[in-house]
């Protein structure tokens, strides 16, 4: 199989993903010419100084003329707004994918600033972070194994599908196609219910041990916390608005997995009350079977 | 300031903590001849190989003859059964301590089984561990720069408070005292509060993923699960058998710990029935605030 190569790639927003994905295609010799386009000068420098990007866009309509791929690698929250902005602008035949962690809130505002081109328009979702951000983190394999998934429209092209999912399999990331309701409800029940979780629990072990005003109290348990403590909650650093934009982008979805585990939890909370260990000893070995098989399977 | 040398310590569970003690003790030149006690003859082999201990006792009552210090490091459920096994042979002036993961209910058996010897006994918990066990994982700094926690009884004498705590300074530990209900409730908030959660959490996820009857469903979540999960779920690898009875050995503390969250996770989850976006951030704000100030102070 041979890709087709890309003349021209317009990346908005050259960050971790977008910078990635750009390396990812140049080593994979599959972009001829990379435009970026972002806000920040500072980060725009640095892209072009790393052979990120080819050129920093001077205007939205220059950089949009002949692109065969656009990739909005904005935070979710921002798509719409730079989906009103490009829109006027695209060509007929460009492709646009984007990056953003929710689906069903991305294809809505699609319908409202993309409507007419939605069969170039390719929803879709790298699972693939790093604690750093910012065009300076960039890696050629940030993608390298890491799931993809895809959530075309019923309007979108079979062929725009194909285009996207060769880019990213040139990434070396292991493409799925599936409903942007489906991607949501899998990524609130991995993804957006653990961070509800961890954010919950530091906020609750910060009022443990402090009164009402802040003022700390004698003992205050996180002074007895240690390196299990650390691991559960390091997803409690992750960037505020990032994920209010998320949350806010997957409300029902998340809800109803905060209800689910709600249930669970409160099964637990109840064999305790009534001192069942057998229960416990019970749940507990299930929790660490089905661990043990995902990590079995993944590794 | 100078340590009195241990002539004999007699170590009950050469596991991890105990074989650790057993090394850190030995490098600070504090124990001049340690016995250890054991159900597994391989375990016990291992630790006589490797010089944790200087001799396996042959039974219990030439064991604790003239020992000057007795360390429990077993299963906390089994810490009844053993002391009521070592009662009848204690030496007068033997100092009992342990290294229970709760505190109220080793004290309720102690009151049980070393009833009038209660001037020595210094109930303790070296909040240490690895996901090794055993006598081969023991290591002399596994407890540097951890913290123990002492929760003497009122009846426990000074004299005895002292010994043991500059035996786990000797060790590089960092020792704390309080009261055995203030202990459980700080270790229910960082310690088995997350394992529930982490527990619950393993388990709904597997129960989004398979039908009743355990058939996968299509899409597995797990599948697109990547490091933040397994970071977040690593204690969810813990020995079912442990957590069972610590569970149960301090039911009200986390049963009260499970409550508050839950009303803290309710709150999260009624700003995103509202779309309050404005109180997540500010929330989530809190938490990263939170973990931040902690790992400065820890660090």
């Amino acid at each position: 199989m041979t890709n087709v190569v890309i003349n021209k790639l317009v990346i908005i927003g050259v960050g971790l993903i977008g910078g990635s994905f750009a390396l990812a295609l140049r080593k994979a010799e599959l972009a001829r010419h990379i435009t970026g386009v972002g806000r920040s000068r500072e980060n725009m420098t640095r892209a072009l100084k790393r052979g990120l990007i080819d050129e920093i866009a001077g205007d939205l309509p220059s950089a949009l003329k002949r692109a065969d791929i656009v990739f909005l690698a904005v935070p979710v929250g921002q798509t719409g707004e730079i989906m009103a902005k490009i829109s006027p602008y695209l060509e007929p035949d460009s492709i646009v994918t984007d990056a953003g962690s929710t689906k069903q809130d991305v294809i809505a505002v699609a319908h409202s600033h993309l409507a007419g081109r939605l069969h170039n328009f390719v929803p879709g979702h790298p699972i693939a972070g790093a604690e750093q951000s910012g065009a300076g983190a960039a890696r050629p394999d940030l993608f390298r194994d890491k799931n993809v998934v895809l959530t075309p429209l019923e309007e979108t092209s079979g062929n725009a599908v194909d285009r996207v999912k060769e880019l990213w399999e040139a990434c070396g990331a292991q493409v799925s196609l599936m409903s942007a309701r489906q991607h949501d409800k899998i990524l609130a029940t991995i993804s957006h219910l653990p961070h509800m979780l961890a954010f919950a629990l530091m906020n609750h072990v910060y009022h443990t041990g402090h009164g009402p005003e802040g003022t700390p109290c004698p003992n205050d348990p996180l002074h007895f916390a240690g390196t299990g403590f650390r691991d559960f909650t390091r997803i409690a650093a992750s960037s505020p608005e990032m994920w209010r934009d998320i949350c806010l982008g997957n409300r029902e979805a998340l809800a109803d997995q905060i209800d689910d585990y709600q249930r669970e939890l409160t099964a637990l909370r109840e064999m305790l009350a009534r001192g069942d260990g057998d229960a416990l000893e019970k749940a507990f070995a299930s929790a660490r079977e089905a661990r043990q098989q995902w990590l079995k399977k993944t590794s």
